[in-house]
């Protein structure tokens, strides 16, 4: 069993990198508040001997050997880096109960046949960059590591040169080595373990996402002379094709999700009818069919608002995470290690995206979800039970002994 | 009559001045731009021997002495700083058309009876700083000095430091002095007079204008794993206020103009729901009651959509510049003008603020319209005829004449 006191010591430490006046985290990937937090982590491996090895994309590789090196490693691990609004254990808590996992073990002396291996992948949140979760994706061969070298933030900067920046661009190829299992520990960031009363979610894959910039190209025009019907005013088409696509999400399924994250309109000036809006948009469904229906219905209202404005209307797919199904091993891994810790739990499809949706590319992949308060999550009062985090990470240890064979 | 051509030199001169890739102007208030137009206006009004005051406001002054300077002094000008994206000519022409009048009458040795006063307005645009024509506006008592001085832009800079700044601050009181007449050209900034084939607008008055900040406040939360109907979505809230304002505007009547210049979203992370969506909202009508309706129907909205979605909306006016009417007699001075030069005119409110709404509360005023290509300005591509720039100036000169007296 693992130390639940110390792992919440130690998600409150890294909790202080980049703290909020509102009790959250604002340590967005690449940013010196995620250098400082790679620092902390690097050190706390080290600590219990782990070699750190660093990849291309700056994902951090902490590896505790087995008793035959030769055989491939339980992987488990996360990310560090947040929203800019976000809290204290959106990604840190699969990576912390990742460490306790090791810290138990080394602590017991127990040494497993295979070796293990705790992972902090780079820009998970696709916050700063998009899009999400890059660093395994790179990794796992879903992307080119230019691709992920040349993604850039709203001001400019790119991975590759803020990488270079914090001294996180490792030398390590950014591809897969060989893993016999992995596991990855999350709050569940959504209200359905909470509203039931359970302890453990039993993860058995991850819902559909696709990320869109939508372009809407007006006229600049005075604000004062000039007549309504001569204007091309793209907020116009903006909140037409919203209230449109909002609505029609929402009555095609009680699973479909709509999310418009950000809003930027240019030259921003309240007395200029802007010349454009650029909308960044999340559609997600658990089904394929479901998600492409989403995706038809976006590009269909966006040409009927188009021909009704005359505002030109862009959708440029950002990105596209297909449904995943996790490995039935591994999800049951995880089951029977619940079962037999006595954990109330259940089955379920994640809605948000996770590193482990990249890593079941190459591996065979299950994820341990427990509770955080109100379902709420990418938000700065996100929180969770001690008791329920211990719970996630006793499940962790367990599923991992059980792959790496003791 | 005037110089066309020399006035022309002039209008391109000034507008290398922060010009853009596109053919426009970016010359901001009190931005290092601004600094270079105002020195380039100063350096060529004393070529012509005018004495330059500059008041706390950083309002210029450029006077030119009458044969009885106990008079009340006649006045013109308008103001240098453009919108982000905007034109050569809009508040430029009324600058430099005042300037060729002074040119003109120095070229001839005339000397009017009353002094001409020359003034370069602070701020007039709006776009760096809210509200718009803020330099008049504490000019004539309308602000206080220290509401002047404290406006801010979307940095956090304020126009008291940014005059300290480029050196514009001025030790003038920023207050009237006698003022018998005031006349200011302008670019009309709309279709009618291009539509109706006239040169000259007599302007009897201006549309009424009201500024608002509207926030809407939902909750952040992931995109992915969050019901919608568990949401507080002020994206949501925005595209619903909007929808129905913009019908309801238009549907009020003809003259009513809704303009949305600018949107923000907070924290602005494509998979997090904004914590909050500021809109920059323009409203006017020509008429008091026209206005005082849509300022109504802009709360009573807002209202019905923060009962039906849950996201807080906060409507707070920025600004309020009420419909005026321009003085009878100075009215009389353009229109009369117009027909003894046989141009082409018509009378006509005008849909944009202007400098000369302020200085109307201390002095009889008028201003003198010319058309602009497809009605288009605040926007890079504005541009007008040369032959209709010199008409309204020759009418500036014959106005400005009649009332000073020879
Ligand atoms: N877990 C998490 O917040 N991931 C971010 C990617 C997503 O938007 O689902
Ligand atoms: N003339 C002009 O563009 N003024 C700006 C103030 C307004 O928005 O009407």
């Amino acid at each position: 069993r693992v130390d639940g006191a110390r792992l919440w010591r130690s998600l409150m430490a890294m909790a202080e990198i980049g703290a909020t006046p509102a009790g959250g985290c604002n340590r967005q990937a690449l940013t010196d508040e995620d250098r400082e937090g790679r620092d902390l982590f690097v050190r706390w491996c080290r600590e219990i001997g782990c070699e750190i090895r660093v990849d291309r994309m700056g994902n951090l590789f902490a590896r505790r050997p087995g008793i035959d090196n030769s055989l491939p490693a339980v992987m488990t691990g996360s990310h560090l880096d947040t929203q800019p609004t976000g809290g204290k254990f959106d990604g840190v808590y699969g990576v912390l109960a990742g460490l306790e996992v090791l810290r138990t073990l080394e602590g017991k002396g127990v040494r497993t046949r295979a070796p293990l291996e705790l992972v902090v992948w780079t820009n998970e949140e696709g916050a700063r960059f998009s899009p999400a979760m890059v660093g395994s994706g790179v990794w796992a061969g879903e992307f080119s590591l230019e691709y992920g070298h040349s993604r850039r933030d709203k001001a400019g900067k790119s991975i590759g040169e803020e990488l270079a920046r914090i001294g996180y661009l490792g030398s390590e190829p950014a591809q897969p080595t060989q893993i016999k299992a992995a596991f990855e520990a999350h709050i569940e960031q959504g209200p359905v373990l909470e509203k039931q009363n359970q302890v453990i979610g039993v993860v058995t894959g991850v819902q559909g996402i696709r990320w869109y910039d939508v372009t809407f190209s007006g006229t600049p025009c005075h604000a004062g002379p000039t007549p309504m019907e001569d204007r091309r005013d793209p907020v116009q088409a903006l909140s037409g094709l919203c209230e449109r696509l909002y609505a029609e999400v929402k009555a095609y399924s009680g699973d479909a999700r709509i999310t418009c994250g950000d809003l930027r309109a240019e030259p921003g000036s309240r007395n200029t009818v802007p010349e454009k809006v650029v909308l960044a948009l999340d559609l997600r469904h658990p089904a394929p069919e479901g998600l492409a229906h989403l995706h038809r219905t976006l590009y269909r209202l966006a040409a009927q608002v188009q021909e009704a404005t005359g505002v030109a209307i862009t959708v440029r797919e950002e990105w596209h995470s297909p449904p995943v199904a996790f490995d039935k091993d591994c999800i049951e891994a995880v089951h029977s290690a619940a079962q037999r810790l006595g954990y109330s739990h259940r089955r379920m499809v994640s809605g948000a995206g996770h590193d482990a949706v990249y890593v079941s590319r190459v591996a065979p992949v299950s994820m341990i979800f427990v509770p955080c308060a109100g379902g709420l999550s990418h938000n700065e009062a996100e929180s969770a039970e001690p008791a329920h985090l211990e719970a996630g990470c006793n499940v962790l240890l367990q599923a991992m002994l059980a792959s790496a064979e003791l």
